[in-house]
């Protein structure tokens, strides 16, 4: 047997081992967003370090500003590139949490109707699943020939749900620690159950909230109702006029940098057979929203969207109040892609924001970063290496995607330490990441673990 | 001396006792909403009964579904008309405690800078020292000529904050021994603090409330967003097409039935004197929202509104959570002036609504009541003794005002029992009913009561 052989067949022997230390992993309730769960998030990076050093890698928890850092390292001495894998160990909340059919910090394997076999809780897809994939393909290297076929960093974070504050301050202190010629990242989704992939094309991001503010105090609606201004009116004014009745978004200057897709890439992705009605079927819907004339994968990947991911101003409570709010608020996600620029975009927005604010009232912007969309150069060496690993596991082609999420981190590789980055991840449309009942299937986690452990060697082939 | 010249002397030595019962009632915790106060609700009935009793009034608590009714009759046998007087006992909660100056269930007489004195304690105002003003000039009528003046009916209620529930089934029941020829209504106010006012038109009220729903579950904004409906975007479209540029609301039919003051009446309301600085200054703000061309009195009185009073849907916590909800929500009141439909408002409403929905969501629609606006006709000769009344009291003419708010129970006078409403009241502006540190002016009791007393003269008057 060769040596990939004997690592493969060790991870599936393996299998209910490294289940458990993922279960150990998800009890963690690391909510980055929320104060109250800062230990929680702490404890998250320590389980890490100690997993990494019992495995071999020499590791330890680096304090930032914000939520820990893990950092570590396995110097082989061998000829073949050094790669940097990044994974995020923090959650988003759980919320609503009557929704959930368990605890979502309570992990089980469940099995389906088709028996198939799912990981469910809080994480499990977005990303301690994902990270574990890689995490256990390195154990398994270990335990097998007693080192990495490569030289291995990693770095996982506590912020990534939160915009990932602390990530470009703790990269550029570390330059010369963190730089390697390839990162790896493990937070990204297969084609489909079958399918493996290669995310190519990932949209940016600018984040914005705004808090409008009128009278000052809870007014009665009978007294003050038609003088007194409203900011719940206010607020759904600015949101109903940041699209036109074509979908496309109005704030000036906002198209700046769109560019078209080439022709070779869309027509490889008309192959990929997508299905409209199974991607919107299956979230229980049947219309695309989006810019009219435009194809559906063009609305996920290659064109610039915004979203109100909250409103929210005046009673929500049972029955009626008859107020108007002193204050109502609305949180924007603005997606990017091509070059568009996150700096002119916030701006434009502000503008046209106080552009619709009455000279009575008052807007706050609670600012949010921004990170611009990336392409990968399809012709980079290491793409060919990750589809032949990931054909050699699934036994089909890996499609090369675009991604409608945003993931800054890559853009900081680039900018920061000068590393392309190779985005291979096993997460499914339907994993719920971000929603209650959030799971990851049990192929995924198998046979990514598999999956990394080829793609590493691939990587230290000639 | 005239007999009302006795009675209002008693009035005046009696004052002193007059206040030691007020607070006797203040101190009763009524509050209507919360269970915690049930028993309080039923002592304060108890004791409204027991001092109708005292005075001469045959008075009795009623059980209802929830808080009891206090019903009180005096028969004179004499020929003026019968008048039903009605008050609420409850009140509003007290929170926020901590900004309160003293225990609001602790009433005390407090000398302000000014040398004038104000009644401090919740339920001051609203509405247990405006229904004193009536009982204690019964009383002075009573001692003082044995009798009143006209045929008399008390019904108070203990759910006026509440929605009153109770009242409607309870007038239906109740009809033959309700009905009299006029209501009479404490619960208003005055135009300032030294003029008088009678109401004589009061806005009309449609609830409803709205949850839009889209995908089955709430969706990553990067992963769907630009393909999947936003219910934030189709809520907010709601509202913002609700009223076009010149602040006119947009529903078909919605000013079917709304007309237009009378000359009299708008020229006595210009000689009000209304201050818009001092209206919309007060509360921090400075430029009347509304219908382009209205004056600041009809977009408060005679102008129908629509108001947000609450919209939410997505992540309302610290931070960002890059999600597109499932559903959002949003609260209406639209006030209604003239003859609106309330029936045919909601149902213009809905249809617009609806006309609004994508065809893969769905909108759920959380009925509410509604009622018509009322007017008083200007020509009602009771309307004419009201205004004497007052007049001879206070020494300048009463305004005859409209009012931005609703008083359901006057609708339900017209429609169960046939009775116009006459309402007069002690109330100013200032008085933070609803809100910490409730209070009435010494002065708004003690001319209330002598205001009373006159009235009653009056109506007993051929």
């Amino acid at each position: 047997m060769s040596t990939i052989d004997t690592v493969l067949a060790r991870i599936d022997q393996d299998l209910d081992a490294s289940l458990d230390r993922l279960f150990d992993l998800l009890r963690i309730k690391s909510i980055s967003t929320d104060p109250a769960y800062k230990d929680d998030c702490r404890e998250a990076a320590e389980w890490l370090a100690r997993e990494l050093t019992a495995i071999g890698i020499e590791a330890s928890v680096r304090h930032t500003a914000g939520h820990p850092m893990v950092v570590g390292h396995r110097k082989t001495g061998k000829p073949g590139p050094h790669v940097l894998f990044y994974g995020h160990y923090d959650v988003q909340p759980v919320d609503p949490l009557d929704l959930w059919t368990r605890d979502p910090f309570d992990p089980a394997l469940v099995t389906r109707e088709d028996g198939s076999k799912i990981i469910v809780a809080r994480g499990s897809a977005d990303d301690k699943g994902q990270l574990m994939t890689f995490v256990e393909a390195a154990r398994a290297y270990m335990a097998e020939t007693g080192d990495l076929p490569v030289d291995v960093s990693i770095l996982f974070e506590g912020e990534e749900e939160t915009g990932s504050p602390s990530l470009d301050p703790f990269l550029q202190a570390h330059k010369d620690e963190l730089k390697a010629d390839l990162a790896l990242v493990c937070d990204t989704g297969m084609w489909d159950a079958t399918t493996p992939a290669i995310s190519i094309m990932l949209r940016g991001m600018v984040g914005d909230e705004i808090v409008v503010r009128a009278a000052n105090r809870d007014l009665h609606s009978g007294h003050y109702g038609g003088s007194a201004q409203n900011p719940n009116h206010i607020v759904a004014n600015i949101i109903a006029g940041l699209h036109d009745e074509t979908g496309r978004i109005t704030l000036p200057g906002f198209y700046d940098g769109v560019v078209e897709m080439p022709d070779d890439i869309t027509a490889m992705w008309d192959k990929l057979g997508f299905s409209l009605d199974t991607f919107l079927g299956e979230i229980g819907l049947s219309k695309p929203r989006g810019e009219t004339g435009r194809k559906p994968l063009e609305h996920i990947w290659t064109r610039p969207t915004a979203e109100v991911n909250g409103m929210w101003g005046g009673y929500q409570g049972a029955g009626s109040k008859t107020v108007i709010p002193a204050q109502a608020h609305a949180k924007f996600t603005f997606r990017l892609v091509g070059d568009q620029d996150p700096d002119k975009i916030r701006e434009s927005f502000r503008a046209y924001v106080r552009s619709k604010i009455p000279e009575d009232c008052s807007v706050e912007f609670l600012a949010k970063d921004g990170s611009p969309a990336l392409r990968l150069d399809p012709d980079m060496p290491a793409l060919a290496k990750g589809k032949k690993a990931l054909h050699d596991e699934w036994g089909v082609e890996a499609a090369l995607i675009g991604m409608g999420g945003s993931i800054p981190i890559v853009g900081d590789f680039k900018r920061e330490l000068g590393m392309d980055t190779l985005l291979i991840g096993f997460g499914l449309e339907d994993d719920q990441i971000h929603s209650p009942n959030e799971k990851y299937n049990l192929t995924s986690f198998h046979k990514g673990i598999r999956s990394w452990a080829r793609v590493l060697d691939e990587l230290a082939k000639n």
